[in-house]
């Protein structure tokens, strides 16, 4: 199929959904934002704790954790909540993983010192792209708690913790054409579906890439990290612009 | 203590605080709301089931159901997700419980037939007052559902499922007077708490007082009820604004 | 409906089931009390431990607890065993929160110093009233251990830990007819259903009233509250009878 | 050591403590006994139910099963209980399986039908040989139980589904000297410990010898097995005489 | 650093290390293949099911699912069961997804007809590259217990359930350096990590890459699916040595 | 039926299978042995660890503990796993601490100082007898952990904290006739399944009889435990080989 003409919603190939980050959206964590992918919200918060896991105790270095969540009627059917289940799903268990990852590459740990950033991803209402636009708000919720604690004197205010910014986004094959951050329509289309996460400077941090249906080949892998790249590219300068 | 003067946030003793009512804030669930009272804000969604738990099954009667939870970061310090922890807690079962109870008072389950309605309530911020907040948004997003299920067939629209409408709220005594809609500050302050819920009629559905301090006479549990009920008509008023 | 003529079991509307006290029933525990209501038969165990939960270690106060439970067939069917199912149910943490609180009321936390004591009440036979029974029974086997841990040192014996006593009672709306102690058959057709926890001084610790059926207006709330109270007074004399 | 001498409760080496079966304890159960085998009280229902296990369904046979538990003030130092920990113990596990197999030695399951009775044995106070209390007055439980079915119909009038009685009797070396039914100061001491359940003609079902100090020879079982044979026998006695 | 001179163990950058494949270890499962990479060995048994889950049923297709776990002392300290802790944990729930994914690929569903096959990889030892010797083995694993399904007359002799075949492989980049199929020792020593699943065709299925260390670029990203690829190619070629 | 003749695979009544022990069978744990009875194969760990659980910590003394687990296709049919079932049978917990009350037999715990050393039994496949096989693995895994660790320094070089040797073997009763070590075609026939531990020296540490059909008379268990004690006799002394 060609890759011309434009998508359900309107939009070209390469072009993301309006985003839209509302920094500072809750008065009690120490650094938030409500992020908006199109439909996707996903409500970020940042809370700045007083000590590390006690297998980092005594390393002189923070650590920076995520969990992510949905709201059971965040998406079309109303999902059981893991609370009422008594256990945690193995797609929450893996999503809050990778932002976890996701946000410590733009962490110095030394620099942070002993303390910890607990980031609460929840998805008030999913669209596609949730495990993406949780990454790119994390990481706005982050950078200021990461200010907070500097400025009350938590961390050193010469100390430089935050070493790169990160964002993410998602592309995949649909009807043979790579697109950049599917839609839910899109998403379940798909016949290979990719995560990628990456630094504002352009460095790579996680490539996930799954073909739900027909496996993929290397030049489709090729077209696939080029749109992410230019997707997470612009993601940046709409982080810096809310954090600025 | 003098029962004159006005509380820290400048309110007089029988104010309600600011409330707003964001009808329809999702597009996924058949009804919802975004309740704020003052600084606690509950999110609200209604879903819309075909087929009633298997103990009703069979009875030409619908059910409905509630569900409260308070993100993790919602309060002042951040509390683990009962995801992870592996079990509801007993506060929370407690007020899911008496929420679903006091929707239940509003509505006529012969007249829905045999479907069930899930309302979720999650506090994304909590300053108060969440489980009366909870109650009196809830009940927008049920008649929004219940006005779905009617234009989509579900219930028939001669059908006359809510019979009342019903709205909560919470009183308190601290430093020895009778204040209505407790802020967290209060509440953590008050010797007795109570939460009323009430229909738009004006009858009691619940009434829970509990003496966390001293315990209270016979004339401080009227002037609460008295409060409470003035309290409950006002934001029947504003629910039904919101639905007008 | 008239406030006249007995009920199926014979009592008048304001008449409590035969209430008995085994005190000492237990010789495990450091207090202990068999208690019945009727066919109700619950037994409170009260164990004295040596340190508070960490929380609230170090304030030099003490603390007390309870937890509620029921065999499995305590009733007319047989339920499954939380401890098999996994999770302890809503009703069981809300009632073992409740007989907590209530026992809490009669206790000067600070006289007890940094000991706790654990209440459990188990419900060998159900018959409505379960809860009530247990928090009367309760405070019983409470005064002992209070009394245990004095003559033993573990509270000096010059302390005044007792402040009150407390006992409980239900009250309901049946046919239209406020009635005091609801047996089985009488709570399920109840349309209002209250526990009241009183002092031994006359005074309100917990007011739990719940329209299970219609609402209730507010002379119906102060009815069951007379009743109630009147019942409690009556509970209070057999709780001394039993202690003296 | 020689074999003669009495106990600290001043018991022959061969003598069971005073046994007391309170049949018909519970107004609910189809079926109940209150056992004593001295301060050790196990509160035995047996509960018939219309169906059996999904396992066993078409088979046109029944099933019989039971449970054990604890109360947490049972003992000498308050346990935690197991709905709490969110898991039955091992322990819990090992003992409710031996009384269910030992019941079912009891029982034609084909001339019982497709019905299940479940015996929960519940330990009130607890001084050794809880498990073989429960055994013993289980079987009681029982057989009022399958009395109760056929008095009702439930079970076919002229069906025998009653094959054998069943009982059981804790054993064991203690200072070197073989000891029939252990109170809990013995069983602390006890080198080995054995449970044999036998049924009412003299043959054995379950055979449990656990050396917990020193292993044993050949000569103590033969020892231990003759003395609990002879105290089943005793206990067989007391069965029927409940059952009279 | 230059990408010349060999590893800790001898090995060239881009080689295998040696991989043994038992095929048939199992006398229960209907396939099984016990694998090794190098010391990491797997254990993977195929079971067919006779049902599929219920959301499937109805539509006349297969499924194929799959769970990995760890016997606790794999690796070199000992780890708790999971069985034990109650839950499963995020990176088990990752694995036996992906695991679960990588197969399905290799499998026409509608062919298989409604039956499931499920595979369990348990690891025995663990010394790196545990996920891809599972994926590896139980591509073998499934091979045979779909072979069996059509020997048995569980799927017609003429259906072609099997459309390609799959194998995973780990790199990363250590020192700088791409590497192919890492040890452990490597493994900890890895800026990046990726996991690359291929079909027998050379397409692709997974591509999974992490930074532990530091962001990887492009060129990296491009360098490390080479090498997988020819590894893959290498894997197929002893899957099919192993089935001939 | 006469006691006569062999049985299916050839056997005579008081004859074990083939018994093979691959000592040393884990690169990773400091004492294992992969064990075979037959067709049924356990693989043993042991794995010496620092410290002692806290209710034994400062006593002096080490402590030897077991777990025992089966693979989900170890058996004829696939069986859940515990670790998503989230608990752990009973049969799983019984048969675990039956081992580890069997090896603490074979050990001196004040010789070997405060360390644990837990030994791990995972059933590989199942065909009958897969306790008395992991019991008797498992004291071969732990005799070379004990003396790695007295190798390492961890336990004094002249201590002896091995004080016997134990093995287990299982017997019963088919068709009327007492045989050796069933396999589980013989063990679904049972009348009466024994289990029985014995050391080096022909001393008992666990006799276990069950009878799952028919109960049995004296003279059976007699029978029953002499063709055991042959039986681990024999063991013992392939034991000795295995480790010399």
């Amino acid at each position: 199929m060609a890759d011309t003409g434009t998508r359900k919603d309107g939009r070209q190939a390469d072009e993301l959904r309006q985003v839209t980050i509302e920094r500072g959206w809750s008065e009690q964590a120490e650094g938030s934002a409500l992020i908006s992918f199109g439909s996707t919200r996903v409500l970020c918060t940042a809370s700045v704790m007083p000590s590390v896991p006690r297998w980092m105790s005594g390393k002189g270095k923070g650590w920076v954790t995520a969990e992510y969540a949905m709201l059971p009627r965040s998406t079309n059917e109303r999902m059981d909540r893991e609370s009422i289940k008594g256990r945690v799903g193995g797609r929450t268990h893996e999503i809050s993983r990778l932002i976890g990852r996701s946000l410590r590459a733009a962490v110095d740990m030394r620099a942070l010192g002993e303390l910890s950033i607990a980031v609460d991803c929840d998805v008030l209402q999913a669209d596609g792209g949730t495990r993406t636009a949780a990454i790119t708000g994390a990481y706005v919720a982050l950078a200021d708690a990461i200010a907070w604690a500097q400025a009350n004197g938590r961390v050193p205010a010469s100390a430089k913790p935050i070493i790169d910014s990160v964002a993410a986004i998602s592309v995949g094959i649909v009807d043979g054409r790579p697109l950049l951050d599917l839609a839910y329509v899109e998403d379940v289309r798909a016949g290979t579906d990719m995560n990628v996460v990456a630094t504002g400077r352009g460095l790579l941090v996680e490539v996930q890439g799954t073909a739900e249906g027909a496996p993929f080949d290397r030049s489709e892998l090729d077209a696939m990290v080029d749109l992410a790249l230019a997707g997470t590219q612009r993601l940046t300068q709409l982080q810096r612009e809310a954090l600025a």
